[in-house]
């Protein structure tokens, strides 16, 4: 999102996918600007954003105003009819704070095992109109909470592959699941739970990469029917890495 | 809005309102506030901000982010299934950029004397979910636009009083237009063209109640079935000044 020419090559991209679609995005880096130019520093666990009340407010302002409304506007002119939302908006995403156990994360929402109706969610959805959502939810009492992006993104996909057939894209800056991360010609076409575990072993998937991965196995057996880990630059998935159960 | 205690109570009136609804806000103190601690100086002229690229930054993030995600947030703590919304999402108020005339208001939005359909609108009505409408708008360009949080009201009143029955209704911190603003007794209870025009030729009316009045007549034209204007205490109108063509 920091590089125009980049952003406006994916939403060109994903102005042409045919029928409903959701797009999920964060907002990271241009919030920890933010909270740097109003002296908010920002503090990370285990690349994890701790977020205390002033943390919040920026990424509120960030991710569901500055970033989300200019994605909005941006597919409006590509002729989507996109709808910004955080997961409070038509309650599409209750979450639960974050339990404090070593570490207090602050207003981090947890998304809870038993999935949503998505009634507002496909209301949207069989009436032309294409969800986006920020990294944001809500416990239903008031309170918004961080959310991590690729969490909402497979908590999505889960609720919405009751009802249609959802390919989940993760959109990366690399090919997808890398042997070597400095020769893309090593991509790994396809990634199952056994080879998985292998690659970590080996230490070949690491940090950012773990979640992700547990967020995608995590949809494919609550029966999201197609899942890629893809570069930016092809997120309809074809030339990524394809996650597979068996 | 900076007073939680008085914004929870006007929420809960909100909240009572049987039917269909929409809420339309600002937030002008808030995105002064924030647009002082980010070093840029807040400029007016004839109380209409001017709208930089920095100042639509912040108007997007506290209007469409802070401002609005809270009112969603708490809304849906009232069992509200309250959906935040700028005019760019659903495609819900496209507006065309101020031309540039003696003052350069920059990224301001004027909307068209045609209505919009106001298909996505409906439809979220339709299903029962509440449209809190921040003061933003798009030309369908892919640029945001600061509108003036009342007229945008009107023009929604406008737009839905061709399907529904509309009460449109001002909240102001008085109670309504008063003869004389230290007396709550002398409001107005019923105000027509000739006798605005009279109250504006004596110096009564003045100021921002203009361009609300402007506004309100200018909707009752359209065939929007009732206009009140009211105190924060008294949402739904009763006691406030009513507005009429005859």
């Amino acid at each position: 999102m920091e590089n125009p020419a980049q952003l406006n090559t994916i939403l060109d991209e994903f102005a042409k996918i045919s029928g409903p679609k959701v797009m999920v995005h964060g907002g990271g880096n241009k919030a920890s600007e933010l909270s740097r130019k109003l002296g908010i520093k920002p503090r990370m666990v285990n690349g994890r954003r701790i977020t205390d009340g002033d943390t919040l407010e920026v990424i509120t302002m960030v991710y569901a105003g500055l970033v989300n409304k200019n994605l909005v506007a941006k597919l409006q002119s590509k002729k989507v009819n996109a709808i910004g939302l955080s997961g409070a908006d038509g309650n599409t995403i209750p979450a639960v704070k974050r339990p404090v156990k070593e570490i207090d994360y602050g207003f981090a929402g947890d998304l809870p095992d038993e999935l949503h109706s998505g009634h507002s969610l496909k209301v949207l959805l069989e009436n032309d109109m294409t969800p986006v959502f920020c990294a944001l939810t809500h416990d239903g009492k008031g309170q918004l909470l961080n959310t991590n992006a690729d969490t909402i993104a497979s908590y999505l996909a889960k609720v919405l592959c009751r009802t249609y057939q959802v390919t989940l894209v993760y959109c990366l800056d690399k090919p997808g699941v890398l042997l070597n991360p400095h020769d893309h010609s090593t991509i790994v076409r396809e990634l199952n739970p056994s080879y998985y575990q292998e690659l970590i072993s080996k230490g070949i998937i690491v940090e950012g990469m773990i979640p992700k991965l547990d967020n995608a196995f995590s949809g494919l057996r609550l029966g999201v029917q197609q899942i890629y880990l893809c570069d930016w630059n092809d997120i309809t998935g074809g030339s990524g890495t394809k996650i597979s159960l068996s």
